[in-house]
Order: structure tokens, then sequence, then C-alpha cells
């Protein structure tokens, strides 16, 4: 009889082809003129989860973009319940205005990568546990484990009625951990596992000052300039040394203990390799802290977009009436997102000058998380990676955001085991995002050797 | 016999829809898409000149867009030349990005003015002058002067290649007055003769970290954040007193005299009138000058755009590889603009850090100008205000630029008479702007007039 890993390597080619046809689906949840695709994306994932065998689909409806399920529970009561976490939406991507060298919602294999939006992060990634659960359900007819997919499409947008839908769903959602794939590794060689994640809090800043663009001519130099002004706020926001200024902003945030630093340095990259691979002239950040330590255990402030005035080719000489900032903090444990947020805001109060209005939105929220390393649930992805991989994984932590664990810990009890299968190179959320053919079939067998270890 | 002013009474309604055939053309030239429509507004006018008995009309061209060239010659040697000046490009104007009550290429009369892109700058402005050159034609079959029309389409790009042009066709242009109507007034009641105009100096600085967008979960507080540093850079622009940080910048700004101070009291407004019109909630500035002092008598630094990263709707939490100011100045006697410009670059190399890229590219330059009250071609504008209005008027400096004034002193030897028909209030560069439609058939009197008084 075919096992499921060699069902998995004998349709690679296939399920490589409909990655492909997913990834076409421009299911970009920020950008309300694609919800019709982010629809679409979704019935596309019931539809294929209904083909390979699992149960009970469903295309949810959430006051946003759906959340797709479905499960299969004939493992028996003694054995666990996995709950399979993916997101099926993408950040936006526009071929001309941000530089792809290829169309992004028209997948190229390209030197042994797949070019695509949303090849790596995350549609690639979810979908290697739909073809793992494929893998078992067409040659053995059934899952060594109970399990249940939640597949959502605002995880781009902050996740923002997920945890309406873990609280409505929590008894169908009852699991004994989840999984999620939506991370990355260092080196296509050295299996990681996620340990902690950063939390963040999303902001636009909006600086109005006159109620319509003026001449520059004929105001400027006594009416205030709200670029100019946005900027010396933004300015304030930073100490010299790089740390954040706004007051109380690092009160709750856990100090590196030597365990820490030294876990950390096992994956760290030297700063030449950072300069390597962004092709920035310099480093940046708190100098008490090394690069690696900065970007996994460290908060950050970033400003993520500016916008004001005349921006097109050539002069116009407009005295803007407003500038805006997109503002966020990644955050560590035991930093919360919305105490972040009012900390930013009473700080903007305090820096902002009478002479114009200023207003700090939140736009989204998500709480830090991290997982015990020993519970047995993580040994089982210990064992599974040793399998797929060939190699011992090491304990990671990641710079990016997934609220999402926080919130099945606080909603529905259960410990998240991410199974990380991208590179920290995959381009995510930037211009040319590609993602490993190798580790997306190596993924799928690591996928299918997780089930059977969890069900141990 | 009918007069010129008779004529131009009668046919004012007619008038007025030519001039909407005219700004119907969006003769936008800081955008190369419009390049077609700024040649269409040029071959318009050259047959309206033609069409009103002016001779020798000719599109011509230059390194961009043209020159529309018009002359009438037969009031003999003993009388005086006039070059009237006037352009017939206009700024860029988008209904919804802009926030327009109308289509700004679709002229609406609306209590009592023309609503339209170009309807004051300079469009509105400039027609005035074909006007009054028509009313003498039609009516008494000659001009009162010999009288040259250059109308260029590159004003609002910075006169780029006007330089050049007055230089070729030094021998063609010659003449004993320039006129330009392109300033605008305080009040419509109160005449005012511009006397000075501040020169610009308009920049762009690029900040560049890596070579393309990052996640900012996975290498912000580690790798440059070009949109803060160059926040961070713009914020240096300034002292705390809001006076400009640019070594060197006020080194040959000309003191204010007692006397000047006085004359631009006359015509000052108060802060509360400055904060009425621009709904600002309060005034910002150098403050041991006034705001009139601020606008027409001292140089200024504006930030007259800002992008970089993710600016549409909701969160993308992107680490941005590029982002982008543009600045200009605007100068005073005797600042030098393309001094100023390398000034300010290099103070930018100074204050930029190493781990990014700084470029500050210049887009356009134009000196500063006055022009001596007591002159006799200035009189005869007396003159005329003083029977176009009813009123005496007073000399007025502007806070806005017209380079080409100081270019015809340096290249053709001419004075300029500004003879101003526009309001300061009319939203010039920005959205809704409108001309008063009193005051474009008080200007075409007026105009009448000078060229009568002009005679003497």
């Amino acid at each position: 009889m075919t096992t499921p890993i060699e069902y998995a390597h004998a349709n690679g080619a296939t399920f490589r082809q409909q990655l492909h046809d997913l990834i076409r689906i421009p299911s970009v949840s920020t950008d309300s003129q694609y919800a019709g695709d982010v629809r679409r994306a979704a019935d596309w994932l019931a539809a294929e989860l209904k083909r390979i065998g699992m149960e009970n689909v469903a295309v949810m409806p959430t006051a946003g973009h759906p959340v797709v399920y479905a499960d299969w529970l004939h493992a028996g009561a003694d054995k666990p319940t996995v709950l399979i976490y993916g997101h099926y939406d993408v950040q936006p991507a526009d071929k001309v205005k941000d530089n792809w060298t290829s169309e992004p919602f028209e997948p190229i294999e390209r030197d042994g990568f797949i070019y695509a939006r949303g090849s790596s992060d995350d549609k690639g990634q979810a979908y290697i546990h739909v073809k793992a659960a494929e893998a078992y359900l067409k040659t053995e007819g059934k899952l060594p484990v109970n399990v249940k997919f939640i597949l959502e499409g605002e995880e781009e947008i902050g996740s923002k009625n997920l945890q309406d839908f873990l609280k409505t769903y929590a008894a169908m959602l009852k699991a004994d951990v989840a999984v999620i794939s939506d991370t990355g590794m260092t080196s296509a060689d050295q299996p990681e596992i996620t340990r902690s994640l950063r939390g963040l809090t999303y902001m636009e800043l909006n600086v109005t000052a006159s109620s319509k663009d003026l001449h520059s001519g004929g105001y400027g130099g006594a009416i205030p300039n709200p670029a100019l002004i946005l900027a010396q706020m933004v300015a304030k926001l930073h100490n010299p040394d790089n740390s954040i200024a706004v007051p109380g902003f690092y009160d709750k945030v856990r100090p590196l203990t030597d365990a820490d630093r030294s876990e950390i340095a096992k994956l760290a990259l030297p700063d030449s390799e950072y300069l390597n691979i962004t092709g920035a002239p310099g480093m940046w950040g708190e100098a008490a802290y090394t690069a690696d330590e900065r970007i996994v255990a460290r908060p950050t402030l970033e400003i993520n977009g500016l916008l004001s005035g005349w921006t097109g080719e050539g002069a116009k000489t407009v005295l803007p009436c407003k500038a805006m900032a997109k503002i966020s903090c990644r955050l560590v444990a035991d930093q919360e997102p919305v105490e972040i947020y009012e900390l930013v805001k009473a700080y903007i109060a305090q820096i902002a000058p009478p002479n114009v209005h200023a207003e700090l939105k939140l736009i989204n929220a998500g709480d830090p998380a991290s997982i015990d390393p020993t519970l047995p649930v993580m040994q089982a992805a210990v064992r599974a990676y040793e399998r797929g991989w060939g190699k011992a994984p090491l304990y990671s932590r990641t710079g990016g955001s997934i609220p999402v664990v926080a919130d099945f810990k606080r909603i529905l009890n259960v410990n998240t085991v991410m199974l990380g299968f991208g590179l920290n190179t995959d381009g995510a959320h930037g211009p040319d995002e590609h993602y490993s053919i190798d580790m997306f079939h190596k993924g799928i067998d690591t996928a299918i050797y997780y089930l059977e270890e969890v069900a141990k």
C-alpha cells in the first residue's frame, strides 16, 4: 500500500499546480475592492477540503471576511485533536508601483522558488497541511488524530473578527493543540521551532492645519505646515540612542536573561549578513542589543508609511493641509497592545503643537505570545522535524506577529505549535515574495510526520 | 463710435465663455501625460490672437512646452513697446483626490466666481490682456502702443526653457516695459501694484536604505527605516524658533527697514483673519516678524510633499526601502536660488546618517525680484488702476515667485510692471481655485487704460 509520504512525493508537481491556482486569486484583505477575491479564495479552499475528504466543510461568515472550517473526527476519543490554523488573505502587491520582477498574482517557478504574493505568507504554508491531510485520507482513508481546519481571511488586517469567532464557536473549535505554519527559518538546512512571537499595535497619525491645500508662496511661513510638523513629531518618537521616547513604553518589557541571549545567539546572523540580504548601507537600532535581539526580543516603533501634499513628478508649490504617518509597534512580553496605543496617543497629544490638529487612530492590535518547549506537543514537533529534515530543530523567536496564538491560549485555552516552513528571506509583505519549492515539499513531509508523532 | 471700454462691457459674457473654453483644456505642465493638452492650449491661444487682429502669431517650440508669440507694431517709433507676458499652463488638479466641489477643468460660475483650475492662475489674468487688445483692435483698429505677447507653457514647472528662449529671441522681444498679471490683491476693493516677488528653490530629497521593502517584523529595529530617518532629517531643517537651520541660509538676506515694515503693514491682515481664511487652529513662523512680513519679505523653507511605504487604507507592516520629501524655499533679495540649493545640499549631507543614502535634487530655481515705484511705467499703472477701480493703488509685495521678472531684467534689460488682477483668496494651486467675475471685467478695463496711460 502507498504510504502518505509516498503519495505526497508522487503528487508533488500536482500539489504545486493546485497551490498556483490558489495564489492566482488576489485575496488582498487590506483593500475593500478585492473583497470578492477574498471570498473566492475561501470558496476555493472549501471545495478543496471537501475534495480531499474532510467533513463538515463550511465557509462561515464573520462581520468581515469569512472563515473556512472543516474537520475529520474519527480517530477516536483517545487520540488528540489538532486545530490547524492558516490564513488565505494576503498583503497588497502592485507590479509597477512596488517594482516586482513578475506579476505578483501570476505565480512563476524560477530557480527553485515560486514567485508570487502569498506563496510563502501564508497560502503556501497553510496549504502544506491540506496536502498532509490529503496524503493520509487518500492512502490510509483516515487521519492518525482528529483534525480541525480553521482558515481565516483577515490575518493581514489584524484578524479583526477572529476573537468573536473563537468565542462564538469555542465548543466546535475545542482542541488539544493548535498548529500554525506562518513563520520563517534563518536557513533552509536548519529547522527551527518558533517559541515566541511579538505583538503588534498598528496606528495612523493624521496632522491637519488649514481646511484645504494652500499656495506655499501666499501662506508659507505664517500658516502651519502639517508635513513639517508631522516630521517634527515623528522625530520625537525615538531618543538619540534609537530607543523609543514614549513615556512608559518599556515599563512592562521583560528584561532579557543570559539564557535568552544565548538561545537567540544560536540562530543569529552577523550584521554583515543583514547588510548583504537587505542592501542597506548600515545597521540601525538600540546599541545595547544585537540585531537579532532587537528583531525578536525587543519592542520597536516603525514608520510604515508617510503621505502629504504633492508626491508626483516635478514641482507643486503647495502648502499641504494634512499629513499622515502609519506607525506600528512590535511588542514583547508582557506589553499589552491597546495599552501601548494609549501611551503613544498620550505622548502624541503631549508633543503636538497647538497650531495643528493631531489624531492617532488604532488600526489593529495583537498580543505577543510564547510557548514552553518542554510540552509534549512541542516534543512531537521536534521529532517531526528530525524525520522531515534529518536534523534536530533549534528553538527560535520571531520578530513578526501572529496575534491568534495569544487568542487561542486566552479564548480556547490551547497551546500553539508553530511549524514554520518559510524562510526569513522569502520577502513576505514586500516585492518578489517567493517560496522555496524544496521547503514546500519538506514541509508536507514534516506535517505528515507531525500528525503521526502527536498521535503517540 | 464704440470705445474700447464700451466694446469690453458689451462683450463681457462672450469674453467669459471664451475663457471657459481655454480653461477646459487641462494644460497641466507638471505631468507629462498632459503634454498634448498643453500644446492644445497654445494652439487655442494662437488662433485667438490671430482672430483679434494680432500679427506674426506663432507657436514657437522650446526644449519643453511651446511659447505663443504675437505682436502689433504699428503705433509708431515714438510710442513705447509693451511686452505682455502670461502663462497658459496650470497646476495639477484632481476632483476626488484634492477634494474639489466641482470638476477642476469644467468651469462653473457660482456666486460671482468662476470655479476652475487656471481661472485665476494664470489663464484668467493672462486672457485679460488679450481682451484689452481685442477691444482696441475691434473698435479703433489699432493699439495706442506697440504690443508683443509672450505666453509660456512652463511657468508651473519653473519656466525651465524660458531663459534660453529670451536669450535666443532677445532682439524680437525688445521692449520698453514688460507687463505681467499673475499676482493677487488682499481685497477686491483696494487695488495693489506688486513691487517685489520672492524667489524659489524647489528640491526633492530622497532617502533610501534597503534595496526593496522589507517585513517590519523581520527587519524592523535592525535595518534603517528611511521614513523615520527622513522625518528626523526634516525636523532638523528648522530651529526651535522656526527659523531655518541651514548654515548660511540668511547670510544674504537684506534686513527689513522701518520703511519696509510700515509699507507692508498697510496691506497686512491680522492673524485672526489668516486663521479665518485658512481654517488653521493657529499661526506658525518666526516670532520676530508679523505674518505678512514672514510671507512677503522673509525667506521660508516648506515641505510640499511626503511619500513613503504604505499609504493606502488600513495596515501594511512594511519597512519601506525609501522615503521622499518635496522641499522648497521662498527667497528674498539678495538670496541666490542655486546657492541656496547648494547650502541645503551641504547641510543634508551633514545631517544624513551613514546608514542611509540621502540625495537632494534641484527641481527648479528662480530669482527674487523688485521694481522701483517711481518709474514712469509704474506711475502709468497707478493712473490705470485709479481709472479702473476709482481708487489709488497701494504698493504691495507678494510671497509668491515669478522668476521671469528677474529674467526679463537680466536678459532683456526691461522692468516689469505687475498688474495683478487676482485675489489672494483665489485658491491658486489648491482645490476650488476660483476667479472673481468682477475682477475679470475690472481687469480688462484697467488693462485698456494701462495701454492708453503708458502711451503718454
